[in-house]
């Protein structure tokens, strides 16, 4: 099993493992003095590994809720969150009780914005079952859901008292759901490691199982330290967005309908390298992102897409944050006036 | 104009002055970089004091714009907050701007909390206008919206940037809403200070506005003390819930209808002191209580408000926790388990 804790306002380990889903209750038993467990998950998550988690719990002691929603990125609403509060009210659950976030982004999403806020905050645990939020939304503690308006636009710094990642639950994913996740994999290795972006691309979407536990760890590893170094966002943590202010663009373009997120980030680093990569490092990118069967562009014009970047928290005072990678392995943050920065792009 | 420092997890300043009210917008220009301020209040409130407020931010300049929600406890849920959160999204509100609870509990609840949850944290400053709001609710950095469930069952701790607190404003509240917050006021003196419980104790109704800002300042410092030694309610805090759990069990015996929280915690200290207190203290807390038209005891038999205590978050496996007065302004904490409890305040 690997452990990678981490030193945040709290403290909190995340493990991985294969086959780890089974063993989630005597872990979770030893991070939370609750008594009873509230699970929130989807109904897809729920019919694969619903069971399987609830028994392991029970078998630890705890007394076992569970809340579930409709599957889908539309459930990380209000409306899903009222209803989880009204459930763990019906449900008695206390202060002291814990909730655990089962699923991907959107579970874990909901999950610690409602530990963070009902009864003004209690303990949850995450155990994500996509890769893309294994890697991504499992570290840092950043909770959220979307507005009409916009995405994530109501959230929470809330911190798990533990992850359990197990990489098998990862093989029952969908093919494309999957490579969403390998978008994020990639933009790790370019940020922070040039062996990690050796490792991946030496790989291909068949091959990456062999190696697959190893670059999780990685990939945490990296948002661990970032994080630690940053927790409420305020600076370096921004690295993070490397591929995001294009890939929020297209996201928001084709209505978060076409192209995943992982997808739309593959498509904005690529973007982004082709305008400040030397062309062999450009291509290189490309060619990794498109072994993962990821887009290295989209249809949309670039000037379609520049109105739509930075629309969300990164643009202040008319100035944008962005992030640019010159080379495998080293990203910086750059400031631009948006003008500019749309100028720039349009060329 | 009395200041009042708190050092909480920021740190922030309470100010106290008949007046001050028009002057807010150049107090709160020194303690926010935001560029605009989004106004968050009642329809009553607005009426009486929206324009001067507006008036004031506009002067310091101030971009201002204001939402306004019906007046009364039920506006302090789920749909108001929504309401909220997209009335900000559609007006461009960015982390950078900042709220402005104008207004008595309700509105500081519910707009610390969006405040605390838009964009995953903005500024925010408190302009309470009930006594209530001024010496309670703005200090201590609770904020919650109710569910059908209960009340303040979602929230969160924010600390305001400022606090502005006018003594003058409360010449225009209805009699019954100033009594209420007399109530809260005479908690303090019982809990940590006998010389204010003096003071109040002097005067009534009528003749209290000679005194008052004093008071409200003592409140507030007696509040600061108690929240600076436990931001984030886990022991010593617990003693600001004097009269608060029979309190509460009235309120929700009388489906928050027929006594406000200031009439329910009044009549809560004199029946709880009336079972711990010797016979003259017990008396001379009923004869303060009364002085400020609040009631000493309610018709409800006190085997069906037990079952209501700690229905809340004090309750916690099985055991209550709750505050005796022995001695006007000291205080001290009990834990029971609940049916000894029951059974103790039955006899």
């Amino acid at each position: 099993m690997k452990t990678i804790t981490v030193h945040a306002s709290s403290k909190y380990d995340i493990l991985i493992e294969n086959g780890i889903i089974d063993h989630c209750g005597d872990i979770i038993k030893k991070n939370t003095n609750a008594q009873k467990i509230a699970v929130i998950t989807d109904d897809t998550v729920n019919d694969l590994y619903g069971e399987r988690t609830e028994n392991s719990l029970r078998k630890a002691g705890f007394d076992v809720v569970k809340f579930v929603f409709p599957h889908g990125e539309s459930s990380k609403c209000a409306d899903t969150l009222i209803k989880i509060y009204d459930f763990l009210c019906e449900n008695g659950i206390t202060r002291t009780d814990c909730l655990a976030a089962l699923g991907g982004g959107v579970a874990g999403d909901i999950t610690g914005f409602a530990a963070a806020t009902f009864l003004r905050g209690m303990d949850f645990v995450q155990i994500p079952t996509t890769l893309l939020a294994q890697v991504d939304s499992s570290v840092g503690g950043k909770t959220a859901i979307d507005l009409k308006g916009g995405k994530n636009l109501v959230g929470a710094f809330k911190q798990p008292v533990c992850v359990i990642c197990d990489p098998d639950v990862l093989r029952t994913l969908p093919p494309e759901i999957f490579s969403d996740g390998m978008g994020e994999v990639i933009k790790y290795g370019m940020i922070r490691d040039a062996e990690l972006f050796d490792l991946i691309a030496e790989h291909n979407r068949e091959t990456v199982w062999s190696v697959l536990e190893d670059i999780i760890a990685k990939c945490i590893g990296i948002k661990r330290d970032v994080v630690e170094a940053d927790e409420f966002d305020t600076g370096e943590r921004m690295i993070l967005n490397f591929g995001h202010t294009l890939g929020h663009a297209i996201e928001s373009y084709y209505h978060y309908e076409t192209y995943s997120h992982g997808s739309a980030v593959a498509a904005g680093m690529c973007m982004m390298a082709d305008r400040t990569c030397d062309k062999e490092t450009a291509e290189r990118l490309r060619k990794c992102v498109q072994a993962y069967d990821l887009p290295v562009s989209v249809p949309a014009d670039i000037k379609e897409l520049v109105p739509l970047c930075g629309k969300d928290k990164k643009r202040a005072g008319g100035q944008l944050r962005f992030i640019v990678c010159r080379n495998i392995g080293k990203a910086e943050i750059h400031t631009m006036q948006f003008d500019s920065f749309a100028a720039w792009m349009g060329k």
